[in-house]
């Protein structure tokens, strides 16, 4: 059993993994909800709710890293690790999926946005979407440390 | 080690699995270039692409299961097992990723459709992205059973 598997758990590696995952899905969050005018496309609604699901998610995470890293002990229950793997899971693939939907809407609206007179979208949706891709990396390279411990327990 | 785990390479339940992917990614395929213009999308592109990746990769390891199961030996080197993991991983995101945007796309057209004057698109962009996630579905599920398995190789 590797005690000291960086980014697992309970580690510093995996507290800036978390604090990385809640600055790029807050940033894509401020950088869509920026004016009101998301409400009206469903991917950016899909988007927002991601966000909003990964943040506390990934802040609560944090906190308990934090507070491993100063006590010092890493605290490995398989138990919590398999609640933790698993919802990580889920949020990572929604996180792409909202971001890939997203992606997909605005590449159409800068392609034919021009044929067919529709709304011109500013630059700060696509920052919004690459911040989104950000935090889905981050998000899927904890899931792989993680996954990686489990077996060892 | 439990030489008998459904869904696992080289079994009868991963060959169904296989044949599913093959079936669902070939209809997604083909409802969605049964005509010309899906060219303009690039969100359509980009799914065409994704599930011609995803049809020679299932049709292979279908035919490897095949041959597994006649022959009726499982044979399970680590390394192939691995490779196959790290390729069921990529292309089950990309089916994703490619789903979820070409959804985007099309869930636009559909609401927005009548407000900007767009081009009415029919519903088999509809079957063909559904037809989509179902192969992403099952290219996950195999993905999941051949994970549980190697830890234990």
């Amino acid at each position: 059993m590797d005690d000291k598997l960086p980014g697992s758990l309970g580690t510093s590696t995996s507290l800036s993994l978390r604090l990385g995952q809640v600055i790029f899905s807050s940033a894509s969050l401020l950088f869509m909800s920026l004016g009101v005018e998301f409400y009206g496309f469903t991917a950016f609604c899909f988007l927002v709710t991601a966000m909003g699901l990964v943040i506390p998610w990934s802040f609560t995470l944090a906190m308990v890293d934090g507070y491993a890293v100063i006590m010092g002990f890493p605290f490995r229950q398989p138990g919590i690790l398999l609640v933790i793997i698993v919802g990580d899971w889920v949020l990572s693939l929604l996180s792409l999926a909202a971001a890939c939907a997203a992606n997909g809407v605005i590449s159409f609206l800068l392609d034919r946005g021009g044929v067919y007179n529709l709304p011109n979208i500013g630059g700060r949706y696509q920052l919004s979407v690459a911040m989104a891709f950000f935090s889905w990396f981050l998000s899927a390279v904890s899931l792989l440390f993680n996954l990686w411990l489990l077996p060892s327990l």
